[in-house]
C-alpha cells in the first residue's frame, strides 16, 4: 500500500490498513480457493478483477492457492469457491455409469448451486456451506465482492467459531443506494480549507487546486468502501465554489479518473453541482429552472458528463442554503429546481440528490417566532408529490444540524410521495471532530429505529422504501476521511465509517455487532482488545453528550469551527440557533400552545408527546420547552442539577477511558496506541473545559449551587 | 496622483488626496514665491527638492510663480520667501549712499532673518511676517518642509483670517521621534491577511508576497506623513512571519526602495525583526542574546542593512509575546534581548524600539489571581536602568490592548531611567474598524494629559523626555492606511492619521484645533462642512464607548476579528480578558485589598484613587472593581441602568449623525459623501446590534428591568 504525497517534497507516511489488514484476509487465503466466472466475463464486469485481486492478495499473504475457472483440475483440497452465475458448472464425474466416486466435495456443491442459483439481484450473493466447502455465488462482480467480504467479516466477528454447519443463505442489501458525500474542495477554501468540516488532514482526491496525480490513497479508500457495501460517492463539497463548479465541464477528465478509481469496487460517482452553473460556468444570463436555454444547458452538460463517465451516478445539490444559489431567485420552488436536473439526468439513468437543508441563515435573534427547526418541513412538505421519480430528497436526520442530540426531522414522516434519503454525518463536526472518541452507531441506531408514527414504519423503513409511500430512498452520510495516516485522524473514528457502511447495507445491525466485526477485522482476535474497545466506545456518544450541551438544547460550540464550548457562541448570531438562557431558565419553546408551533409538524403521537412537559423525553426537553432551572426531570433531578451531574460524570468517564486505553498498550499496534493516547489527553482536556465552562456559566446565571458541592468557578 | 494596482489586471481607482488637495496649497501658490537655498544644498539635502516640488505644484495649480535663489531680480511682488540658513542673503540696495529706497519689502526682511537666524535645530523653522511678507527659514530641508506645511495649515485652519500682523515665531517639534508602525505583511497571512488589523484594503507597500512594483501610493503616503511631521515609519508587522523575517537579509533591496520613497519627506524607515532571526534566517543553533555568535550575527546583519540604507532608523521588536520568540527561551531577560540589538545598531546611530506588550496568552480563565493588566509592569519595571541609551521601550497606552477605555499603563510612571515611547493605535481595531466614525484625538488628549503622579509631568511629558528621568522617548502609533481609494476605508478616519501626526509634533494641541486644520485642508473653507464634521466627530469616541463595553470593562468583542459584540466572547478564553459577569454583578477586582493588586503598580495618588470605590472614576469602575448591578455611580445612576441608558443614548446619537451627515450632501465631494453615508448605515446597524445584545445580555443575567421601560429582548 502506498500513500499519495501531501506536498511536493513531503515523504508519504505509512498508511494504516483500517479494517482490511492482510491478517484479516486469512479466511480467504489460508487454503485453496477457486474462482469461477463466465468466459470473458471479467472484460465486461469491472468488479470481477477486484475479486480476483483480493483472492490473490489473500492467498499470497497466507500461503494458500488460487485457481481460476475450471480449466485443469484444481484438486480435492478446494474449500472455498466463488462463482458467478455465468460460470459453467463443473462437469459431473466422467462416465456416469462408472461408479468411481468423486473424492472432491466441491464440484457437486457448485453444480447444485449453479444449476439453481435462485433470484440474485446484482449486489446480492448466496452462500452455501456443506461438507466443509463454502460456495459463494452472485450474478455479478459486486455481489461476489460483497460475498467475499462477508466471509472475511464473519470470521473476524467470531474469531473462536469453528462451526462449519451446513448453511444456505442469500444476502442482499436492504436498499439500493448507500452513499458517502465528500465535502472536499479542489481549491483550498479561505475559511474551510481543503475539506470542509474535515478533521483528518487534506483531501485524498485533491491537493491545492488540482486532482492529485497519485490516486493510490483514493484506490485504497475505494477498496475499503467497496468492502462494506458503499456504492455511491459524492466527489466534492455541497458548497460548490468557483473552481469546483467547473468539475462539471473542464473538470470531466478528473471526474473520469476518479470514476475509474471507484468503479472496480462497485461504486458510482456523483458530483455536487451549483444551481447557478448555467450562469457561472455556462455564461447564460439566468439559471431559471423554467428557462428553455437553462434546460438545454443542463441537458447538454449532463450528456457530456455521461460521455466521460457512462456509469455516472448523478448530482448532489445544496440550493438556496447558506448562500448557495437556488430556484428561489427566480420565484420557483425546489420541485422546479430538482426536476430541472432530474430531467437532464433521466435519459442516462442518473439521480439527483436534492438537499432539504434550506433555512434562513440571516435570522434575527431578537425574533423568537422564527424557528430554524421548522424550515425544512415548511419548505418541502407542501411539495410532496411534485418531484420526479429520479429525485431523492436528502434530509438531515435532525431539523437543525447534526447536533449531538436532536429530535428526528418531521420531514421524514411528511412526504410519502417523495423518495427520501436520510443524511447522517460520519465526520464528527459536532461530536468531537475526531479528537474525541465518539462511536456514532448507537446514535444512528436510535435514529433509524425511531417510529415517526409511534408504531409501524421506522426511519430506516422510510429510507429503504418500506414507508407508507413505498418509495425507495437512500442512506447518505458525510465522509470522515482525509490524507491522515490513520485515514480519520482518530484511529477509532474508522469505526464510524465502517458502521455507516454496514448500517446502510443492513439497518437492523446492532452497534455491538458492528463493533465486534470492526474490532476483529482491524485488531485481530485478542478478546482483551475487543473488550477494551467496547469499554471505550459503546457509551462514548452518551459520554460526549454528558459533558457538552445538555438536554437537547444544541449549539453551545465555538462559532465557525465548532470545536469546544462557547455557551453563548451562537446566542446572538444570525444562524437561528439559540438557547435563550436567562437567570431563571433555558430552552426553546417549540410548542403549539406558546411557542413556535414546531411540535405540530409531527404526526401523532409525537406532536402530543413533545408538546406536553409531562411526556416530553428528558433528553429532548430543552429542544422543545423553555423551563426554569428548578424544573424536575423524569429522572428526578432538576435541570440545573442535571447539568452539573452530567458534566462531572462525563469527565469522570473520560478519565476511566484513559486508564482503559492505557491497559491495551502492547496489545494494539504501537502507532495506533500512541495516537489514541495523545487524543484521549486532548479529549480529557476538552471535556474538563466543557465541564468547567458549562457549570460556571449556569452557576453564574442561575445562582443555584451544586447540591454535591463540587468545584465551580 | 496615481495609485498602484492591487492586482495584475485591476484598474486603479482614483485616490483621494486626503489633507493635501491642490486647493489647500493656495497660500503657497497664489502669488510669487521665492525659494532660497545654499549652493548645491539640494544635492545633499534630500528634502529640499521636495520643498521645491511642493512650491512648483502649488504655483502651477494657483497661477503663482516660483523663483529660485536670488539670481536675477524676482521683483517686488514676492510675498512668501522660504530660505535655508545656508542661503546667501540678498545684497542691500546698490550704492549705500544712494538713498533710492528699495521698493521690494522682502530683501530687507530676509537679510534680517538670515543675518541672525537664531538656533534652529534640523526639524524646526522660524516664521517671520512683516510688511506683508512672510519668510520661513530653517537650517535644513525637513525644517523648511515643516514650515511650508505650517503656512498651508494656518490658512486652512483660519479661512477667514486676513490678519497680517507682524510675527516672529520659532516652531520646533516637541520631540525627536514621531513614528508610525505598519502591521503590513509581505505575504498574505492565513488569518491576518495582507495587513494585520488593517481595515483599508491591502498594503500600499506589499502585494501578495512581494514589494509592489509601482510605489506611487507609498510616495503619496510619504508626502502626507511628511506634511504632518511624522519622521519614522516601521515597514512591516511586529508579528514577523517567515517571509518578513527575510526583509533583514534578502529583502534589503526592497527596504532600500522604500527608504528612498520616504527619505525625500524627512522620514527614516525601521524594520520589525524576529528575535529568532539568527536561527531562522541565519542558520545558527541559538538566538541566545548572550551567545557570541548571535551577537556577531546581529552586528553583521545590521552593518549590511546600513550599507543598503545609510539613514536606516533601527529595529522594532515584539518578543516573547503572543507566540513571537524572545529572550525568555534562553533564561535571559528583556534587557539582555533589547541590548543585543541596541549594540548592533549603536555604531550606526540606530535605535531599537522594544515593545513592552508581554503577557501570558495561555492564561487559565479559572485562575482569577493572574492579571494580564499587571504583566508589562511586572516584566519591565524591575529592568529600569538596564537598557542601553539607544533602546526605547514602547509601551501601549493602556495595560491591556487598546480597549476603548483603559486606565493609563502604570509602566509610564515606573521607569525613569529608561527611554519610553507611548504607543497609540490609529488603526481602529477596537474602535469600529474604520466602519464606525470614531475620532480618536479626544481620547489621545486624555491619555497625553494624564498625570501619573497626580501632579507634575504628564504622559506626554514622559514621552517627550520631560518626565522625572528626563530621557526622551517617542510617540508611536499603528497606522490605519491601505490601498483603499480613501486611504483609510472610512474617509473620516483620515482625521485620526492627521491628528496623530500633529499631536506627535505638538502634544498640547486640542482635538478641536486639529479637526479645524484637517477639515479646512481636506474640505476647504465651507463653515457648514466644518460645523458638520465637528458635530459628527467631536464626541464620536464617547458615543462609541456609549454603545459598546461599559465602564472600562473592556473586551466584549467578537473573538478573532474583534468587530461587533460578543459579551462572553473572551470570557472563557486563554487571553486574560474577562469581565466575570454573573447574575449579581460584574467587573474585575484589581484592588490590593481583595483583588489582583494591580492598583499597587501606580504611584500615589492613583494607587489609592483607583483602589477606593468612593474615588474610582465611573468610566474605569469595572476596570478596577467587581460591583453589584445596583451599585450607584458618582453620576447617580446604577451600573445596570447606566448600561441601559448609555446604549440607548449611543444609538440615538448615531441616528443624529446620519441626519447631520445627510445635510452635508452637495457640500462635500460626492464620492466621500456616498462612502460615509454607506458606512454610517453600517455604524447604525452595528450600534443597534451592540445595544440590543448588551441590554439583553445584562437583562437576562441581572433580571433588573430598564427603569425607562425601553425594548429589551
Amino acid at each position: 500500500m502506498s500513500a499519495s504525497t501531501t506536498g511536493p517534497a513531503a515523504p508519504a507516511p505509512p498508511v494504516h490498513p483500517a479494517w482490511l489488514p492482510d491478517a484479516a484476509l486469512a479466511p480467504l487465503g489460508a487454503g485453496h480457493v477457486l474462482l469461477l466466472t463466465g468466459e470473458d466475463e471479467s472484460a465486461t464486469d469491472p468488479v470481477l478483477p477486484t475479486v480476483e485481486a483480493e483472492l490473490r492478495r489473500a492467498t499470497a499473504a497466507h500461503g494458500g492457492r488460487l485457481s481460476l475457472r475450471h480449466g485443469g483440475d484444481p484438486g480435492a483440497d478446494v474449500r472455498l469457491v466463488l462463482a458467478t452465475t455465468a460460470a459453467a458448472p463443473p462437469p459431473p464425474p466422467t462416465g456416469a455409469a462408472d461408479a468411481t466416486p468423486d473424492d472432491r466435495p466441491w464440484p457437486a456443491l457448485v453444480r447444485r448451486v449453479l444449476d439453481d442459483p435462485g433470484d440474485l439481484p446484482p449486489e446480492s450473493f448466496r452462500l452455501v456451506r456443506d461438507a466443509g466447502v463454502t460456495v459463494v455465488v452472485a450474478s455479478s462482480g459486486p455481489g461476489l465482492l460483497h460475498g467475499l467480504h462477508h466471509v472475511v467479516r464473519e470470521a473476524a466477528a467470531h474469531p473462536g467459531r469453528t462451526d462449519r454447519a451446513p448453511a444456505d443463505e442469500v444476502h442482499a442489501p436492504a436498499q439500493a443506494v448507500r452513499m458517502l458525500d465528500h465535502w472536499d474542495n479542489v481549491d483550498v477554501h479561505d475559511v474551510m480549507g481543503q475539506v470542509e468540516r474535515g478533521y483528518a488532514g487534506g483531501s485524498i482526491f485533491y491537493d491545492r487546486g488540482a486532482l492529485r496525480t497519485d490516486l493510490s490513497r483514493a484506490e485504497e479508500y475505494a477498496r475499503l468502501l467497496g468492502s462494506i457495501g458503499i456504492n455511491r460517492v459524492g466527489l466534492n463539497n455541497v458548497n460548490v465554489h468557483a473552481r469546483e463548479a467547473r468539475l462539471l465541464t473542464d473538470g470531466l477528465p478528473d471526474v473520469a479518473r476518479l470514476a475509474a478509481v471507484f468503479r472496480p469496487h462497485g461504486i458510482r460517482v456523483h458530483l455536487s453541482v451549483s444551481f447557478a452553473a448555467p450562469m457561472t460556468v455556462g455564461g447564460l444570463p439566468t439559471a431559471d429552472p423554467l428557462d428553455e436555454d437553462v434546460r438545454r444547458w443542463w441537458a447538454e452538460a449532463t450528456a457530456a458528463v455521461y460521455r466521460a463517465v457512462p456509469d455516472f451516478g448523478g448530482y448532489v445539490v445544496k440550493a438556496d442554503s447558506e448562500g448557495q444559489p437556488g430556484p428561489f431567485a427566480y420565484g420557483r420552488d425546489h420541485a422546479d429546481g430538482a426536476n430541472l436536473l432530474a430531467r437532464a439526468l433521466a435519459p442516462f439513468g442518473g439521480t439527483v440528490f436534492w438537499r432539504a437543508f434550506v433555512y434562513d441563515h440571516h435570522q434575527d435573534w431578537r425574533d423568537r417566532s422564527t424557528d430554524r427547526a421548522r424550515a425544512a418541513y415548511d419548505h418541502f412538505a407542501p411539495l410532496d408529490g411534485r418531484f420526479d421519480e429520479n429525485v431523492v430528497l436528502q434530509v438531515k436526520h435532525g431539523p437543525l444540524d447534526f447536533q449531538t442530540r436532536e429530535a428526528v426531522s418531521p420531514v421524514v414522516a411528511a412526504m410519502p410521495r417523495t423518495r427520501l434519503a436520510v443524511e447522517l454525518q460520519v465526520t464528527q463536526e459536532y461530536t468531537g471532530q475526531q479528537r474525541h472518541a465518539c462511536y456514532l452507531a448507537p446514535w444512528w441506531r436510535e435514529i433509524l429505529d425511531f417510529r415517526p408514527w409511534g408504531e409501524g414504519a421506522t426511519v430506516a423503513d422510510v429510507a429503504i422504501g418500506n414507508g407508507p409511500g413505498g418509495r425507495p430512498g437512500a442512506l447518505v452520510a458525510v465522509s470522515n476521511v482525509g490524507d491522515d495516516p490513520f485515514w480519520t485522524g482518530h484511529p477509532l473514528a474508522q469505526a464510524n465509517l465502517y458502521a455507516f457502511g454496514r448500517l446502510a447495507w443492513d439497518p437492523t445491525l446492532t452497534p455491538e455487532t458492528v463493533l465486534d466485526e470492526w474490532a476483529g477485522l482491524t485488531f485481530g482476535p485478542d478478546p482483551e482488545v475487543r473488550a477494551g474497545l467496547h469499554a471505550v466506545l459503546d457509551d462514548s456518544w452518551l459520554t460526549y453528550e454528558g459533558y457538552t450541551a445538555p438536554l437537547g438544547v444544541g449549539f453551545m460550540v465555538q462559532p465557525g469551527h465548532h470545536y469546544g464550548p462557547a455557551v453563548d457562541g451562537y446566542e446572538y448570531s444570525p444562524w437561528g440557533t439559540y438557547h435563550f438562557a436567562d437567570r431563571d431558565g433555558i430552552g426553546v419553546d417549540r410548542t403549539r400552545a406558546t411557542g413556535t408551533g414546531y411540535t405540530g409538524q409531527y404526526p401523532a403521537p409525537w406532536r402530543d408527546v413533545y408538546e406536553d412537559l409531562a411526556t416530553c423525553p428528558d433528553e429532548l426537553l430543552l429542544f422543545f420547552h423553555h423551563v426554569p432551572y428548578g424544573h424536575v426531570l423524569h429522572s428526578g433531578s432538576t435541570v440545573i442539577q442535571h447539568v452539573y451531574d452530567t458534566h462531572f460524570a462525563g469527565v469522570a468517564r473520560v478519565e476511566e477511558l484513559v486508564a482503559t486505553w492505557a491497559s491495551l498498550a502492547g496489545r494494539v499496534p504501537g502507532d495506533v496506541h500512541a495516537r489514541v493516547t495523545e487524543l484521549l489527553d486532548e479529549q480529557l482536556r476538552s471535556a474538563r473545559e466543557w465541564r468547567d465552562q458549562l457549570t460556571t456559566y449556569f452557576f453564574r446565571k442561575s445562582g443555584v449551587p451544586d447540591a454535591r458541592g463540587r468545584r465551580i468557578y
